[in-house]
């Protein structure tokens, strides 16, 4: 078989394949360790923000090793009291870091078995870090969605205060960002609003995603030592029930995904908002004015005043998109079970988590204090924004739309020509265009008048837009935010 | 004032700036248009797919209007029946688009206009392409959704299906791509459809979202003929009722982004089983064959057959994720209301479904037809696996499960050492490591009974997965799937 | 042994594990093909287009088989021919798709045998489609690329020419979107083009890396025939040289990253001088108004007038930097040499090409013939945007540039709070600030001046702008565009 | 005029709208600050580590000022060595953050003027933050480009050594992961090695882009003192020259952008690598071991091993394209000149760097100490993987090689069905199939000869992967690296 022989030729000509003996190309890697490892693969500088949801599940841990008769109840309790001093360690900002301390799971451990001697080496049993890990970022994240949630509610009550409040102030409807029609600076406000309780929807129906119990998967197979997985996750308020399979609890970060996707679409809103903001607070514009609290100077130019905190609310709706993008290539194409990648998961979901609440938090602010130029918001509104109100002044005598279209449209043009105002023509003007035009048309030049025509449901009507506050404080209510 | 002067000097040197007369610069390009332009701009050759839906929406707003008063009933019924043969034209494939036929909604009224005559013109009364757009394509949607669903519940099925009849089979489970313990062939089924399991959850939560109904809308201040939009929704089978917000209902187009996000992680989840399997069919595992259907050979290499099926599904999860990436980056810091920007929203929605329900389907045929080879999957345990059961026999004897670790570990030393198998060293030998080692320890050296250890909810022994199946089955039926 | 006892045991209870015999599950997906599969398989919907390449590519390796002696001189000849009959079917748009025809390497072959008869059996000696449709490409690409530094070059004359012509035209010049300082329109419009210019180094940078040839590397271990690879590149202008190793060359998708990331790149660059012409032709702004051929109306306000151009450039920025995303997740992790995954390089690869020539085109098309009103940029240059010329004038008088930083602020509130413009502050006003402000002041308030003051390189002054621009078309001379 | 009384109208109704007076939704941020945003806007924390470019570009800027006579020489002296002063506070780590020190520029600026009094304020003059920061950044960059190429062609070094040393070592070649052609070890290793050397192309042709001065731009218009920045930029070692346009200088990014890119690229190119070596080290496969250095155990598991290295670098390639995803999102609709979401560049531009170095040098320890097992990679080739080798024996018998593709195939379906290695087919079997076969046919089962047999540029030969490495030798040494 010349394909066995073959084989022996290399063999015979390997020359000590597999950097035997003298390791010439090794140098510095060659040893046990490579320090340059230790930094790249402890995760401790990130993840000891999670200290208080690693003691607190490990005590869960004990209570359900000790009902499983794994742990008496007598070494529970030792584990228990021996892991709030841990805490109590954290608390005081006084946990002393040692070497081999490379994530915040082993940390506490070793210090829980400082603390309380050997009978802290069965509070591991049948764990592993797989499902401890899942675990405790569930646990913090659960937490924070709540925490976001209500930000998100403070700025959704700004809005609704504000929208109340200055109901009457008019503002150009911009499509494309060019004036459209009038709407109301409430409408406006509104239609943020809308966007905002959509974000917090999502939050709550993720809520129970990330609520789900990982602990009592063991590394993939499962736990053999009965731990009661249900009592488990009730005891640590997993509302929605325990993973309910091993392989997948240990490796899933769906809820890491969802929330990545939550985030960076509540920011897309903010950016969005934002962007109205820097353009309705610029030099042409000035509809409004941020407060000093939320502007810079410049270093060189001394009459600036720069709109720095939307700008950079925009630039973090970047920021967190590419989290998600980034988080989502990690997870594609990963083999089944734990894979060390998904430590990757971890602080894209840290920062987006906090720059979001930052994000939520300054935009509340913003809001809250940014003052309007209502009369420049009025100057905004030209006559020829009132164009589809004189096409729908025609259907309201029977002429298909289509037509009155292109009738308000010869209209349009004639003031145009003439360089006047469209409210500058006269009935006589406008009967030669079409002679159903009578001397009621000038009725239509009126923006408040064109507002309140837009009285349907969602509309820009003062009703309307009330109706909308009070529903999005119902809802607040509902969700008990 | 010198500032005043300067622009009188401007105006002097400006020499006709704003390229005024003589065009040096324009060529091709200062006509009345840029044929180039008309095809950047038109979108009937992806939008035309929504045919149906624009029909649809537009009897629905006939019917609305005549309810308002503003069409007589033989008008809106006139219109109905128009849009109705426009409809049998797309259906047989003979509808003729025409120059300026931009897009579907522009075509659709044309022709509706040309069957039925002037009255055609009536219909876009109060209404605007901007809320008839996010109505038509909300609709579409809502149906893809639910087919996504069925395609998503018809893999469960399969997925179910195998781990019941194939519960018996043994796998090495991996973690890190490293042999980690005993599992089942069908948890680890299960692991997958867990993950699909919660890909059907988003596909159903975020359905209320996508069926808010925008119609009623107008361009972006409301609907003034007092349209009554909730009769509207209930007539087009919007469950999630109306968008709130008029301004919001024309910009938001958060329904295409959730869409892209669950689809893009169903692939993500995909793409994590078509690795499993391409590595488990790779030459050195061969504890898969994928069916001819899915496979293909190579035009150079004879004896070659190639996972093709599973790499293209691992390839379009990238894509997938590209889709939502764009979208993200394309609604951030737009400004409020519509922008002609939304229109890149479809060709990545179209897009995305489509190779969402081919991947999902795909993924069913490859799941029912692999051949699965059980022993060299049994062939791929080795007794090393079962250092952890070894840890644990002494854990029941009540030695910390930290000291255990290590027994275990100068065991597996103790194996490697002699160039044996774990399962080779004598209970003698075991208990010159440890005296608590007894002659019932060789019962460890049993994978069945490995895997049958791990009988918490959620792990791999054989009750476990069949109550696995079990609520995936209970939750499908729950769902109506 | 019990571990081998396991195994037994499975086989005993394994009940025909391998899904043979009764395919309870299978139903359509368990026959030869499923007809999803081979629509979901082959690529020639879309390379089709390649179909140039492909042939040149064929043609010129039957040359180099011949030189290296697997063809004859007449059997190439044949092949070459018949290949040049394919490729004149497929320009007639008469070349006919059989079954089978999965992508448009098989098709041309199946159909250069059809013409030639069995010698066409021989081009494929030592190639494979990996290689192959790597090289296609490539040519394919090459020629895009040199294609879109001609569109890039166009647009480059257009802003080149514009700010030449239009030099004296004055702009407020924004930070912040915030007033700032003085600026040119010329200047605005060299700063896009200093970016564009990038663009075209980059494109021209990665042009030898795109121009490597992979054919002469089989399907992964290189060309056993001996075929002159140097000679083939030549022959097909491969100016890169050779793909330096066979199992990188049907591999690497570098070509593709890079040119995603050129043009996505361009199109930012392109999205942000869209975003300013979009708000500069806002209703509060009107510096500038799009040509018809541009601009759209609206269904619904007979008023409007859209940047819809803009718009859709700013739109598929985002799309283009989704393509990105998307295929560099396609890549990460693939194992080495050729996976099907890589198909899905060719679609985003196709549309980012296509989509940026329609951008750079239609962005030519717009700056050629986009309007500008210098009345409207003088409008918005105020007073208050001189404050740094103010506090130059007293660093010429010796004060630290940070002292005089904050005078000049005071300047600008004394003038805010008399509410008044910062040019109305008389030289004995300013004195009560400072006292080393002469009578001279006064020659601050000129914005002509300000804007010649700024005459270092690159800066706006009319010198610097002008040889801005000579620059601009030396080095399009230079680099024979 | 109506349009005019609507606008009374709305002051009569107004009820005090902007917010004036009672503040009732404003709370904790009426106030002039809000501590939250001074975190938000605050930069020192992560460009602190720019110390060092920021003093050497002030001092720079130092003598270009005295240069162009803003500044005596005594001046300029006092200023370059006050400065000096404030880095030596930095190496020593005894530099005193103030409140107020927003970046990195401001507490630089704040703390020279406490060391040299007032004159410390001429330092800033006709200087921006935005060409400042803009100038640190790539003088930073500048270096860690540099940095990146010589850890990459550290790299190289390695791998090109063990491909030297390991020529001899075959392994199987894998296309779709399923055995295709017998490969050297070293023709992998210089697949990778091929990949790498774009990579560092790519660092090589984005520096001159990176190593252009923005200095002496100011805010935005240019700088008003005449300061010479052809001489900053020789004097600064900026070898791309000056940037060309003051509004584009403080406003392009494309330098950031091309560095997430490349670096991107390279982890891509890693994670291929990475994901190669997981699957060789695979329990299944076994082709390698990695070092313990670059290896950690489970706390489950006793006899685990798991390539953490090659997962982290894996899960940080996406991390990387996160980062490039976000910053093209952030940079694309930004209006022209600074915004402060440019902010957002730092960051992902840091982290990138240090991770890419991070992983380049990981991945050197990890290549340079992985233990291969040719045994094991010779036992991976089987006898079926020379059917192509058997197919090219028929073309040089003049066999067109669609034909002997065939004939081939036969052979490798008569082993299968007699359940043999295709090299146990006797020549009289083969001659069955067809009758050129002869008894010289047996010569074809022997892998080295296969390997040998791709003799071309870029084949497996020998010859032709000592080839390959001295081209990388020639390349490191023509580059200086």
């Amino acid at each position: 078989m010349q394909a066995r022989k073959a084989s022996m030729v290399v063999k015979a000509n390997g020359a000590e394949p597999g950097g035997g003996g003298k390791k010439l190309w090794g140098g510095r890697f060659t040893g046990a360790t490579d320090p340059l490892m230790d930094k790249f693969n402890e995760s401790l500088p990130f993840d000891r923000c999670m200290w208080k949801e690693d003691i607190k599940g490990s005590q869960a841990y004990a209570r359900a090793l000790a009902k499983a008769g794994v742990l008496t109840e007598e070494e529970s309790s030792q584990i228990q009291q021996g892991l709030a001093e841990v805490g109590k360690e954290w608390e005081a900002d006084n946990f002393e870091v040692k070497p081999g301390d490379e994530d915040i799971h082993t940390a506490n451990e070793r210090r829980l078995s400082e603390i309380v001697g050997s009978v802290g080496g069965k509070l591991h049993t049948g764990r592993s870090r797989n499902d401890q890990v899942a675990t405790d970022t569930r646990l913090w994240l659960m937490q924070q969605v709540q925490s976001m949630r209500e930000a998100v509610a403070d700025l959704l009550r700004v809005a609704v205060d504000r929208a109340e409040r200055e109901v009457d102030v008019l503002l150009p409807g911009y499509t494309h960002l060019q004036p459209a029609m009038t709407v109301r600076w409430g409408h406006w406000l509104m239609s943020h609003a809308a966007a905002w309780q959509r974000d917090d929807m999502r939050l709550r129906d993720l809520t129970p995603r990330v609520a789900m119990l990982p602990l009592g998967s063991g590394a993939l197979a499962g736990n053999p030592f009965g731990v009661d997985r249900q009592a488990l996750a009730k005891d640590l308020g997993f509302i929605g029930g325990v993973c309910p399979n091993s392989m997948d609890a240990v490796s899933d970060r769906d809820f890491v995904l969802e929330t990545l996707f939550a985030t960076a679409t509540h920011l897309v809103h903010l950016s969005r908002w934002a962007e109205d903001l820097i353009i309705y607070s610029s030099g042409q514009f000035k509809f409004v004015q941020c407060s000093d609290a939320y502007a810079t100077g410049s270093s060189l130019m001394p009459q600036k005043k720069n709109p720095d905190a939307l700008e950079l609310i925009r630039g973090k709706a970047g920021r967190l998109q590419g989290a998600l993008a980034g988080m989502m290539a990690v997870m594609k194409s990963a083999p089944t079970t734990y894979n060390k990648d998904f430590q990757e998961a971890w602080q894209p979901m840290f920062d987006s988590v906090a720059t979001t609440q930052d994000c939520t938090r300054i935009a509340t602010g913003v809001l809250s204090t940014v003052k309007i130029n209502p009369e420049r918001m009025l100057s905004g509104l030209s006559a020829d924004m009132l164009a589809t109100d004189l096409a729908e002044y025609l259907v309201r005598k029977g002429i298909p739309f289509r037509e009155t279209h292109h009738i308000s449209g010869a209209a349009v043009k004639m003031a145009e020509d003439r360089g006047c105002q469209l409210s500058d023509l006269t009935p006589a003007d406008l009967k030669t265009i079409n002679n159903l035009f009578e001397d009621d048309v000038t009725e239509v030049w009126d923006f408040q008048r064109s507002a309140e025509m837009r009285d349907t449901e969602g509309g820009t009507s003062k009703r309307s837009v009330l109706q909308q506050a009070e529903k999005i404080k119902k809802y607040l209510a509902d969700e008990g935010l």
